[in-house]
């Protein structure tokens, strides 16, 4: 019953909104009071209530004291998505070492952690998460001390593959190898694929682990752009495919890091089509896929997928527990050579946290808490959004992310993102460079800001502060 | 728009239809309610509606009253086809296919594991290093579940960092770089220091993962002969250094892997004296180290290392838990290139297993419990030692390992090791064939055996049959 009355309060809610999102309540106007609104809708006050409580939650409305409900923001007010990129000049510093950098000052205390995608702690289920690694450790005792099975714990690989079916897939336990987190996944799946001096297909922007892997395995980086709304420039992949060799591509189909763009499902289909033609394996991270905003999750590319061409991965590292290292992979008809990568280079994952997520996710826990972190994460992007728009200058351009953790912004081209890095840190502040985005450091006009953690007053301190140095305040001091 | 619709309900059944079919979904399961399977999906609920009326005709759902649906039936409860395995052993079969099948068939129930250089879980500390992470859950709750320090745990580095004192090192925390077991450590080292195509020098016989990996990395070999009494053959080393360039040395100085051979500590000293007159890198692969038999641990060759050009690696996974994936790198003066691997690669390491052994080791628990794990593989190895001697042929010879886990024999020259693997795994022992333990293929009438577990009449009998198969004993059949 509880559960209907949620429902239907959610639904009002979600009808006002829609009706502010098209801008036909705009800021300022007054919105009927509870009692009238539960009235015209035949709900009941507490209902009524409730729908204002949400809107008010994502800081679409306020109350005024004896005064009634307000519109308060409207998304037109945004600026404009960002498009367009800029070569900047020489840079003093590699990406790589800048990425050093920025993760080296993210372990001090007191820091506002705007440049790390993933969710904060509070989102995270830690109590249950806390009894199902108990419950492993008592009841499987001997399982979660030694050496696991190669492929990855079977009660996990059973689990997961029931998670596939959220994406539109259907996997057996035996089709799924895990791994530690996605990013040894996606690294297996290169090794699995590719020599030393082949040629990857990545986004630009895109994320900058995927740079890193693909350097450190020799290999050269085909970039291919990302347009914020859409997705990967699919015209452009398929001309540059005409040119040259690839052997691989890895993209983040579902939310892409930074842009949070989604390549609609029937695009997802045409890309799948255009590799499969070409015998090109696409390593699909999808690791964003089930932190949507929408009604439904989109597809992954690896449902269109008959050929066995594509390389699904994805992890809980954004859903559940970073620090638990539990990743997976579905590598379709390369199952062998990636089973091989796991053997040469780690043998087999940790049992204790591989199975601790087997059990939470069996114990029925998983849905539940996936409904409140999304809904958590689509009112942080609308909160962190409209305070940018605050606290910014008005030659900006953000991005509207469909799901995920992660703004981009496009600042004016005088600006160097790195240099407010430096500025920003003297603060407490932690933001990631646009220069990380792109194998040769373009982007430097832009930075990502993640919304992973609640909005607060410190964090619209920081975005205040940080507004601030985008408008070169002069209180907050040079880059001396 | 019916069409849309009846295509639609009967897409999301037959997935559900797949799952079951292959057991993803089993007997007595509770499906998502109408309504959340209409979330999820993206459909409407009277879609979703008509996807469970649908295999509830089939007999594979039910309803039941005031609770949801629930699976009936699942093919899997029919008898299981009987399973065996009769295939020749194809002359021609890898050595890495030979690894994957060894490994492959040590999850089955009842395997006598013998192939397995690891401790027994009798000899692991279960109830206190599941104290000691319960512990870590409830007091660094928020560590545990986050992202950790991408060098590794704080606390953990600090025990390492006590740890060196044993082998004569002295390290800082900050010198120490955590990973997912010592075989990530090699990966990391060997990324950190080559490029496809360098020759790596290693030990024959040597640790079959190590080829693995350096096969995975694309990199050339040389193999050192390794003396089962004194360890690498140094005069054999100098002379081919003299001849290949060798972008660096990958050897286990203490206790080699299958011999067991520990190379007398002023011979590591010329050792590392040789390899920085010409400025070779040393990967030291120190796993067995504390796993001495003798009065003293011997050192490392890390001790020698003046110019921090030895890569000291080594894990817990010997000592205390293999499952928990702990290892440990001092890469020297290739810290932040071994840094920058790890990020590429994975990151992070999993926070609560790292966090559990290093409140294992801040309790003072360690040093009791390698006593006696010590003395129980000496034990160990002597009565291993004494049943071969008992029920194998004459013409065999075996080595007396001073540390370690495992026994290399070599059987008359008609036996081939992978055959008799074949033979064995019929009566449920698995052994690990000579042939793993070089690039090559060659020791194949080698077999390594592990005396991990605790000396038992299964154990006895095993070997008893062992024997006789090596002698070709008739009543255990031929490979037909």
């Amino acid at each position: 019953m509880e559960e209907t009355v949620g429902f239907l309060y959610h639904q009002v809610a979600e009808r006002l909104e829609q009706m502010i999102g098209k801008g036909i309540l705009s800021t300022g106007d007054k919105l009927p009071s509870v009692r009238v609104l539960s009235e015209e809708q035949g709900i009941s006050m507490s209902t009524a209530f409730k729908a204002y409580g949400e809107l008010e939650m994502k800081g679409l409305v306020e109350a005024r004291p004896k005064s009634g409900y307000y519109v308060r923001f409207t998304p037109q007010e945004l600026p404009q998505a960002p498009f367009a990129e800029r070569r900047l000049p020489p840079k003093d510093i590699s990406v790589g070492e800048m990425i050093r950098e920025v993760y080296r000052n993210l372990s001090a205390e007191g820091i506002v952690r705007l440049s790390v995608a993933a969710p904060a702690p509070e989102h995270l289920p830690e109590a249950k998460l806390n009894k199902s690694m108990m419950e492993a450790l008592r009841e499987d005792a001997h399982s979660c001390i030694r050496y696991g099975d190669i492929q990855g714990n079977a009660r996990l690989r059973q689990q997961l593959a029931r998670l596939a079916f959220n994406w539109g897939g259907s996997a057996a336990p035996e089709d799924i190898v895990t791994t530690q987190g996605c990013m040894e996944a996606l690294s297996f799946c290169l090794q699995a694929l590719t020599r030393p001096g082949d040629t990857v297909a990545i986004e630009a922007p895109g994320y900058f682990g995927v740079s890193m892997v693909l350097n450190s395995l020799g290999l050269k980086v085909l970039e291919v752009p990302v347009h914020p709304e859409t997705g990967i420039d699919l015209d452009y992949l398929e001309n540059a495919l005409g040119r040259t060799a690839v052997a691989a591509c890895l993209f983040v189909p579902n939310f892409n890091n930074p842009t949070g763009a989604c390549l609609p499902d029937e695009r997802k289909e045409r890309l799948v089509r255009m590799l499969a033609r070409r015998n090109i394996p696409l390593i699909e991270d999808d690791i964003y896929g089930e932190l949507y905003f929408g009604k439904s999750r989109p597809l992954a590319c690896k449902h269109f997928d008959e050929k066995g061409l594509v390389l699904y991965c994805s992890s809980f590292s954004k859903m559940l527990a970073p620090g638990y290292r539990v990743g997976w992979c579905l590598p379709g008809r390369f199952r062998e050579q990636v089973l091989m990568q796991k053997l040469a280079h780690t043998v087999t994952s940790a049992a204790p946290t591989h199975a601790a997520v087997a059990r939470f996710l069996e114990a029925g826990r998983f849905g539940l808490h996936m409904r409140r972190l999304r809904k958590a994460l689509h009112t942080q992007c609308l909160r962190y959004t409209q305070a940018i728009c605050h606290h910014f200058p008005d030659n900006i351009r953000i991005t509207r992310p469909q799901g995920g953790f992660t703004l981009w912004l496009e600042l004016p081209p005088e600006v160097n993102a790195y240099a407010l890095y430096r500025r920003a840190i003297r603060h407490n502040i932690s933001i990631a460079p646009g220069q990380m985005f792109s194998a040769d450091g373009r982007f430097s006009n832009y930075i990502r800001l993640s919304y992973g953690a609640p909005f607060s007053e410190e964090i619209e301190g920081s975005l205040e502060i940080l507004g601030r140095l985008v408008g070169g305040g002069g209180e907050y001091g040079g880059d001396g």
